[in-house]
């Protein structure tokens, strides 16, 4: 072996051993990101069976198919799970019970999802059909595994509802934390930029376009933590009601803030208090200039 | 077989048996994603071959290879669209002649994808050259899938072309419906959040930057269609002039708003009329406030 | 074979002949997309063994398993250096000493990453552990892959560190140019539409939201450049000081603008001069209006 190849990989040992802290050695075994990739699509083919797959299924093998799927998603989420609960204990959680009850609720889940595919298609005018936006449209994908990963955040289960979402996050430029809590009909158009904290709460038939950021008021330097490392304080997020419309780029700030029900909120708005139901929220004026070019030294700095 | 389990697997089966919209079982075979993925990788290939492939290619072994791309992506690409036109037929077209027509323009295509690879060197001071461009630039792969869906979308094939733009949405952030209608020598640089509708047109020499929507003004709640599922109703998207250049985070709203020949649009500005050429638009001040951290309540109320 | 597919095939063949400039035959050997973007990966697997691999990583094997892949990682990165060398050479390197030293310094970077981390956890109260930044955050992907593309950019090395800080484009959203200068202790939070520029100078402890750009100020129409390609020119994009805090969607424009230490720049800013040490940078009034639905024409209208 070549001896500077040998003094390289000794340098590499030593940094693994003094410079902690981003290395996982001899450590609790974490969820896989590439399991939880994988889990993730196939729970998605599981949900939507077909639309994932090349070939078209018959009623005659979906029976036999749907119970493979089952069988498979079953064993691969019950050892995610089980390192999972090996890093964070839930107290009186096991990893088979959590994972057969998380597939138990995927059922209701597709109910859930019917009426956002529904919200999509009646939302947007270059919708042809709802086969369309379930075969090209990023924010049923991101919405779907959203709720999925908030079944298991809610069942106290550590990496994996993060981890999910952020193999969404990466396909879509759609980041809705496990944690917030969604209504029925919820459409995102376009998505791309959309940011959901984890204490938002957002009520039924609500609609988001792209960059549009649910966030939280400000961030002190350092975060109080408690034993378990989460974050101490209740309500950092935003509560959006019903039928409400946010354009794209507003961003909308803060615990206490609340949108009323039927609420327009328009492109670029900040919002950083609470709106009555039906309000109407958009720049008095937008107070831009407007000139011709080669009359002013204004050309080219902008 | 486990009890509890048999129980799960009939579960999902009553859901797939009554919650319809979302699975596709039994019905037309719809053109799989992953096939769409994987021909739309190998078109661009064919559109600039030795490119994305790992080995450089020679012009004596060109003739051989090309033949070999073109007849295994014809293939595929009549069976995706036989698929399409089985879900919604197009009066007088058939997917053999589709296909074999589109690959025929992409042959011109060639020759508009270089205006936009010029225009990236051109328009960009950390570009070296146009391989840099060619095998770094994330807006040249999404302006090159947008052109070839335009050509799907204007032969009438349903979900094909969007699910082309998507694939690439995921991959660059830039979302371009495939109906939108573009001039020579596109420029997008960065490009993540880039939104362009579907009935945007947009002239010779633009230049776009990240985040820049060319958008719908309003949404109906609920959008009136023809039998086919098409929206009723004409320009919804805006129309950009030639040489217009429109910065960061700009939003153009409205099917008919004209942004003028020569017109440049400041980083952040939300115009909702038109423009006359020769335009420069920009916030007249910024009303923004500056002060010293420690002399008011202000800190960290942002 | 069928006429007109021999056709098709020679229409091809003289596009390839005619329109040159985006293929890339009999021409130098370009680094491969495929081989930068799973060499990439792999280094982060050097970087934080055991993060990215399915299997917990004991001590025993640690020894065999880094040199395993540190020469297998040697290897293929002399194999692209040598591609980029013989694109564009640079005077007094050599393929295989760049590769060996950039080894050497991925040692080094291993400490300041794990000051990112540290950041990360500290600035994100949804962050339950700095386990949960290492598999879960795009933002520490985007800066690893960042700092390390930077090395081979302060080599000279041409294409490879863009293609490097574009594959982690495509997965992250955040767009950070090798040629940035990046201090200690840095934070990207969500990430999506983040642009960081290729003369962008950043202190330690800065923290910067989804969608802050960090940009030049205009673009010439043509862009001046020497006889390698590159811009002439000095700085075009701006210096941020340490302890700095940008929120979502502010804009930094300009090679001149400082930001002084302590800042806090409030999302949705659009800063183009300096501002001093300690500043705190918002909205004076957003001037927006906010009306009941229903009272008044302006009803959609926006």
């Amino acid at each position: 072996m070549d001896k500077s190849l040998s003094r390289l990989v000794d340098q590499f040992l030593d940094s693994y051993a003094q410079c902690g802290g981003i290395n996982h050695i001899d450590g609790a075994n974490l969820p896989s990101k590439a399991a939880i990739a994988q889990l993730t699509l196939d729970l998605l083919e599981l949900l939507f069976p077909g639309f994932h797959s090349g070939e078209p299924i018959s009623n005659q093998v979906l029976p036999t198919l749907t119970l493979t799927n089952v069988e498979d998603v079953l064993d691969r989420l019950i050892r995610e799970i089980r390192k999972s609960l090996e890093y964070r204990p839930v107290a009186g959680k096991e990893a088979e019970a959590v994972a057969h009850q998380f597939l138990c609720k995927l059922v209701d889940l597709r109910c859930i999802l019917q009426t956002d595919v529904e919200a999509a298609y009646e939302g947007d005018p270059a919708a042809i059909s709802t086969d369309e936006v379930m075969v090209a449209y990023p924010g049923i994908e991101a919405i779907a595994v959203q709720r999925m990963a908030h079944l298991l955040y809610q069942e106290g289960i550590a990496l994996i509802p993060r981890m999910m979402t952020e193999w969404a996050h990466s396909r879509t430029g759609i980041d809705i934390h496990p944690g917030a809590t969604i209504g029925t009909h919820f459409f995102i158009d376009h998505g791309t930029g959309v940011v959901v904290g984890e204490t938002t709460t957002i009520g039924n038939h609500v609609r988001i376009y792209q960059g549009v950021g649910l966030v939280a008021r400000s961030l002190a330097a350092h975060t109080a933590r408690d034993t378990t490392g989460a974050a101490i304080g209740g309500k950092r997020h935003p509560t959006i009601g019903n039928n409400v419309t946010i354009y794209a780029g507003a961003t909308i700030i803060g615990g206490d803030t609340i949108v009323g029900d039927r609420s327009i909120i328009g492109g670029n708005v900040w919002l950083a208090h609470s709106v009555a139901p039906d309000s109407i929220v958009v720049f008095e004026s937008q107070d831009i200039r407007i000139q011709q070019r080669g009359r002013s030294t204004l050309d080219w700095q902008i």
